[in-house]
């Protein structure tokens, strides 16, 4: 937890209401939050599934690791306290893209279950969208993959905290989706995300 | 200036063009960055900006001094090294909803001009129009305004590092749009921002 360090803050309401927001873009804004290992498929997952939805004419953005790490987040490394610091701002900035209307993917290893919880809670007290989706890969797998050498550098002792080597991943409870991505075709991947936002009215 | 802690980054591309967002939304991402002191009116020709844009059919979103600092920014108090890394942090966040196609509307006092100027060049290097509207009042009648009392709270040494107080305010040498708040309407004010989306092709 986070304490609020500023004082003499006050929440301000636009004018401009999420019905508003909706009736413009023909959507509801959402969070889908891919978490899984390194190598797991998230971000080929949410990339394709931005493609589908802009085909649709939906309105989506990807906040990735990666990008993240080289703007908001590069004053973070990868020990527990920054990991934990880099997903509670990115599941700030989810927050905002959601109310905003957007459809968000969001794709992070995000390995500890408390660190997602909490951004969960975070939608939820606000009564906005969140998708917990697990992208679940063997780590023989993943690592077979390797698609960065991320998983060399860190059996080689050149990477240290790498979550799945040295580093725990914690398996999502109850997440909305679960695919199994070393047995899932990547489009049907995107066609089950698509349902699950058609099913709960979140693409009309 | 900050520096790159995280190693092991690249940056993705998608699939997904800022061509396809502007066909999609009928608008180009902006950032229209309000600067002033506190009272100066920046939330509330923001506020209003905000729900003209709507009645055209154009999406926007707020991000606010006030909001962001009970959400990401919550860590974040107002020491000179604490305002420098909320305007860091927010012109990062403005900066992905920009590239999301949305006209981002950032209301802060942003008094260093620095902070300001960092923010600009964070939105030239990935090609993004970056606004800055210089929203100029008087301290007197931002004083005698003082919507939310914290001059008076200032006044008393109730509140330290308040800007235009005991804090200085460098304003902007060549900002895009300089709106004297204590002269004009807020309808006027409106209408000159509205008519700098249009004259550079970004509502279009």
């Amino acid at each position: 937890m986070v304490n609020q360090k500023a004082t003499n803050v006050t929440r301000h309401e636009g004018d401009v209401s999420s019905a508003d927001r909706r009736a413009l873009l023909g959507q509801s804004g959402s969070t889908l939050w891919f978490t899984g290992l390194s190598g797991s498929g998230k971000s080929t997952i949410a990339v394709a599934l931005e493609s589908a939805l802009m085909s649709q004419n939906k309105l989506s953005y990807r906040l990735d690791g990666d990008n993240v790490r080289l703007g908001i987040n590069k004053n973070l490394g990868f020990s527990g306290a920054d990991r934990a610091e880099n997903i509670r701002r990115v599941g700030e900035i989810a927050k905002l893209f959601n109310e905003a209307g957007v459809i968000t993917l969001a794709s992070f290893i995000s390995p500890y279950r408390e660190d997602r919880n909490q951004v969960r809670r975070i939608h939820h007290e606000m009564g906005l969208a969140f998708v917990e989706i697990f992208v679940d890969c063997d780590l023989a797998s993943a690592e077979k993959r390797d698609p960065k050498g991320l998983y060399k550098k860190a059996r080689a002792g050149e990477i240290k905290n790498f979550t799945g080597i040295d580093d725990p991943y914690e398996a999502p409870d109850h997440p909305e989706l679960h695919l199994v991505s070393d047995k899932m075709s990547l489009s049907d991947e995107v066609k089950i995300i698509i349902k699950y936002l058609e099913d709960h009215n979140l693409l009309s």
